[in-house]
């Protein structure tokens, strides 16, 4: 079988993998506060350019969301989330297991929109009785989002700009930042980011890692203790240094974008080839995950021979599948799938 | 400078890193559902003898504490622990950040005793106000406690007889189990403790591992949805088989023993020599962390060669240090470390 | 001006008020253990029929609603409501501060179906990947609901059909559950809603107290240690004893529902009278909250001389306003108000 | 029997009950906003002279503590308390359910120490390790003590000094507040309270309210959005002008303090007797609780025609009863107990 069913199903890229073997023996404090960490996070911060920010290392995708928002919020605030956003469906009610509700918005291509999230405030903020609902604190995105799009420049800082009229934060979910960064639609990087967002998370997980997430947070108040909160939510790793050699390795000479760009190559093949061949997608995506329309009848022979993820039916003779690559997946892999999809 | 600081220094057992290595680029599903993390589990399930359990891998320990006391209580329902004990004075509020406030007792030699388990019961459950106070659910005790000791076959014997007087849960942290396995004191192995408590952890991260602790469950209501509960407190590694490949090393031909073995060896090199000279302790740890008691000097002048952990002045001119030993550790640092410890 | 914009703006009825007066210099303990509270209980038994359950008095509705769902969910299972449901719009985020997800629902007219709850539990629970989302533990529904609308008893018995099909448990918040008992389309009693639901409310404080809420818990496993919970939960008022006085008047000889009755009495005479004018409603409530919809116009006017909630515009010439009669309402003013709109 | 277990047993005080009826057809508006609890917050924003600050008005302790408690830290902060302190042993873990430890500290007379709080900070705010355990954030202290012992201003400054020197909050539960204003020992009043503390309350259940907590907060920090956190709680009254009629009535003359001075009256006729009698005492209080220590023989005389509340043995022949006072203690009630105490 050949698996396309999502991009973590390996180990890590072989530069990380030598570089843990390399460090294994080393000698060094834990908890993230060991030299190799420390340099991870100079090469996070000088990838930010100007903007001064903190940087922490975590494991896992569910862990800093978590931490995150119960840094941000005080007890009667609530994050806004597109409503396919994954803090909204598929955390297993951690958001709320920290005390606060997600505020769920309709997406537009799976994104929040500033409109959206403006018209949302304005009537919560002017309401007579705002106090017996949940007030907004934080806009939560994801960049791609769940559905592969991704946000505009201008998008951002229209974001932004929402956010300081209504006093939120805008923390940016990048699971999968690096075929976010490397698609053709986004002409910014690390630094805006930085700029625009109070935190965001470049993720390692599904771009070559063993695990690993990075935070960068620009906000001061969030940042205040808050390796106290770290800690408390089981997000700090006791051999910490094994996040930093990841990221020194990954950050370092740009390896991350690299991995980002090749997984964006193999999934822009698929779709150009789908498209051409008269298929249709759920959402037009430009990132490592494609979500195409397929006849039940293919679906079935296909899983013959391939794996992938079913995201289930679109009317009675149709299902969306997804095809995800990742810095593993083989070229001639995808050339062995694509020959196998007739044209529509 | 040599270490003594901490048995989490060095990454992982090198037999770990060549099966992390070889495995590498072998393609699973995620979440700790691939075959690798049954057979670790099997193995498990196989060490615990007749006793029918469910095994869960998770990545550090403040995640297991937490995640189990979140699945085991009722929401007026608090942990009983030693006074001492992690949960109390080390997680950053990681418990009561589920909800739940630690109920401490005096600890005996860093140990909770069945009676004082019993008669806080005694004094809980009888009460006409009880209802206005934190009702005890489950037991936690550290086995090594934090200060090395260990609990005997009848006072675990003890501790189940009360939990079951009380309805209460045992669970046993085992963050440094293998050393405790290991040792002169202890004459049971993991099938005991599979029978006698609730839950029980299997440390990796302070035994060879890069990181990983086996949870292993016996009660099945606490068992019910565990897993959701897992993801819910971040618990759930995308890539799990990293912890199935770690463990199946471990554990499949006693390599977890054999590191507990060795750690304790050179453990009780540094309790005899030191006692041979005349150093009292302040507690009689019979596992890998010894806690001698120097003079202000002595600590002093060792800090030139040696970094050890300082837990503080015991009078006004001695002071209690931990020195710990490892997989990793060297037998002629060691040797050195005590060669430069005159007699008292 | 006269005032029909809730049913909460006076003090409590005469009678209860002269049973506070009466009762108020004898002595009692507190937290609801005293002989008054225990004669209620009974009345509240008695009016269960057959069923055993146990009864509590609590003083408001956002402290029952979450306390009951605190006590009744674990941690990783959520509430599923109506999207319309006051736990899912109007707690100010109670319900997650105990750490649980509110699961929406589309409401068909402001109630949940029983379809609706079987066709997301049929979904969880055979999902793969379940254990990454919430899992639906309990439903809560509102009768009358937020819209005035109530449930009938085969609606009833469906949802309890579907409860014991997924293992939920179903609680009813019954803050007008007084309006409802008496309506027309309702030919239930206290005794079914005892046999049918695991855990109701009787209101008070919109229906004569000066506050109050009976809860009625039939399912054993719910009510164990409930007192603990109710206590933590900021729920045991001291002077317990002023519930009981109070339910014990209001209940003892139907008060209750003759207040019931009279609030739907002066709400039909508003539901008959604009329905013949031509009006008509954003729900058909039959209870004593009445929603038309008038021209803005009309709106304007009668605000002049009546207060009453705005429930916001219907299209750019109509608003629906919320007409409240309560145990207080005087007819005459009802037949002012009347007066005073013309035929639409 | 005559009654001396608490200071609840009764309702409210004649003029509260007065006020109550007279108010009772008034029609208000809900949540506490109406006219009567605007009247209410300025007598006691008058009370506290200059200072400027903010008011609200809870029903119950429980709901007061942890609603301010939850309102005033972030997630990894606790609060410090003495052992002794009602939130340490009382709330049936009402302040972990918010997510919160409670740090205490050994009590002098019932009461914190600012040497105490100021070594505890000191060792946590220079610890390398401090993120590994939870941060003081706040004071919590009762106002009397538990046991009945007063805090003098001295002490209140130096908690204040305290305070400022390590970023804590200064909250002060008065549940039992007028008896300690009234006390010979207490040289300030409301105006000192304000200027000194960041929140305290003004206890109206246990002097002469039905129910009710005033809530004073001088920070506006902690003062910004805590209506939400207070319907969060479930701590706001649907009828919150009940709260305000009762506090209007007791706080306009004196009314408050009255009480106060008479129960403090009979408690010193008690205290007096009993020490000429030559009974001792478990503590030295000055206000409404008693604690005197008797015979096990004269304990069971004594409650063939008392109740009190028993503290339990001090040795094998002896224990402690707790005596109150309150606003509906009859003299001659005080004079019969005294009367059947025979010298010791």
């Amino acid at each position: 079988m050949i698996h396309f069913e999502s991009d973590y199903l390996e180990g890590c890229h072989p530069r990380l993998l030598q570089a843990l073997c390399e460090s294994n023996e080393m000698q060094t404090v834990g908890y993230g506060t060991d030299e190799i960490c420390e340099e991870a996070r100079s090469i996070v911060q000088n990838l930010c350019g100007g903007t001064k920010v903190s940087v922490h290392f975590l494991v896992g995708g569910t862990q800093v969301n978590k931490t995150v928002i119960a840094a941000a919020l005080r007890p009667h605030q609530g994050v806004l989330a597109a409503d396919c956003g994954h803090i909204a469906t598929h955390e297993s009610g951690a958001i709320e297991a920290t005390g606060h509700k997600v505020l769920t918005l309709p997406a537009v291509d799976a994104r929040l929109t500033a409109r959206g999230v403006d018209e949302y405030c304005a009537e919560h903020f002017v309401s007579a009785t705002a106090e017996h609902t949940v007030q907004p604190g934080m806009i939560f995105c994801s960049n791609p989002s769940e559905w592969g799009t991704v946000y505009t420049r201008p998008e951002l800082l229209d974001l932004r700009a929402v956010c300081d009229r209504w006093g939120l934060l805008l923390y940016m979910d990048g699971a999968r930042l690096g075929s976010a960064l490397c698609c053709e639609q986004v002409d910014y990087d690390y630094a805006f980011l930085a700029s625009v967002c109070d935190a965001f998370t470049i993720g390692g997980t599904k771009l070559g890692c063993l695990f690993g997430e990075v935070l960068v947070i620009r906000s001061e108040s969030l940042n205040r203790d808050f390796r106290y909160i770290l800690k408390q939510n089981g997000g700090m790793l006791a051999k910490g240094r094994l996040l930093g050699v990841q990221f020194r390795e990954l950050l370092r000479d740009g390896l991350y974008l690299e991995i980002g760009r090749r997984e964006n190559e193999l999934a822009m093949m698929v779709k150009e080839d789908l498209t051409r061949k008269g298929y249709s997608f759920l959402y037009d995506s430009c990132t490592n995950q494609q979500f195409p329309i397929f006849p039940n009848g293919l679906v079935e022979k296909l899983s013959e021979r391939f794996v992938f993820s079913d995201n289930g039916p679109t009317d009675a003779d149709h299902r969306c599948i997804r095809i995800c690559t990742s810095w593993a997946t083989k070229k001639e892999d995808v050339e062995k799938l694509l020959s196998d999809i007739p044209a529509h």
